[in-house]
């Protein structure tokens, strides 16, 4: 992918935080199927599956980890 | 989502810090599926089945290391 | 939940913190699937699994992560 | 379990640290089913399963984190 | 392997930091399967199903944590 | 098993760092199932399924956080 998407981790609060690990939960998705075509035909699968959102919020779980220390937590002062 | 839900990730309590960890993992979820009446139907799915419930457990864990690192574990002093 | 149930993570002994870990992996899935009945019909879906205490040894692990590191590991002085 | 089976996380080395988290995560197991009769025979169940093994080689290396950063990595002086 | 991949975890952008966590996630596979050939007919068994997809998505994320730990979140001054 | 086989997580570069994670989780392996005929049955069945490689990478970053953190990232001076 030559488009830049990500230049810092650091965002104004944890829900911004939290919506920039969905982000790099959906890239991870992306480099792997970069074919968007196939990425929605897929969509349905994991969306209306209780596993498939599970895992997806796993993800994205794992990945606010990595956002919210890189912002020390958001923690004031 | 506009609406504004996650203020800080701080609470009083190592208690309120896990039930914020349940907000975090059914936020994830609702960002990827934010269809109600999808959410609803899916619910026995997992809310039945012991894989599914090990793996909701599995979700608020992580999102639990988050916020308890983030309130220093409500060490005291 | 109404009750009070998680004060502190900080425990005397690692056994202690490691029976923490179990008590919050419990109540990930309890918060999840409050139905004490069904909770208790699913128990031998989980427990006579591999799969499944494999998967139960797992949501442990990730939560004795926040409880050892809550307590500096247990080093001395 | 009444009986005393974990005073401390340190360890004199690395491999020692990892038979610990081997130890951590079979205890993991039985808490979750005490039953020894039912985990002998499960026992081929993930022990002659790659998935299971691989699962079982996941939790593993999750409890050697832990043990891991418990001894500041056995690194010297 | 023989030939020299990985000389530092040190990128200059996040972006760059996250796609070497996926070169780290395929370098997994990898040194696991060897066989150009077999991994290649893999592929579309992981590219096109959904659960693959989350699956890959999670093992950049954990190396994703790795590689941010490395360059200090990319902090600026 | 009695052979010494971690004397320590210190690696001279990243990629000696990687190589280690990877003894890591298969030695998670081989002590939850010491027989090596076993082992080498099952090997087709994770080497040729997209699943367990994914899986097998999993372990290999999980450890890789172990052994990166370990090295304090291999950082310069």
């Amino acid at each position: 992918m030559s488009d830049v998407w990500l230049n810092t981790l650091i965002t104004n609060t944890p829900q911004e935080g939290f919506e920039l690990a969905i982000t790099l939960s959906r890239r991870g998705v992306k480099y792997t199927q970069p074919n968007p075509e196939t990425l929605k035909a897929l969509r349905p699968e994991y969306a209306n599956s209780a596993d498939g959102l599970t895992a997806a919020s796993h993800v994205i779980a794992v990945n606010f980890q990595t956002v919210a220390a890189a912002n020390n937590y958001w923690r004031k002062g």
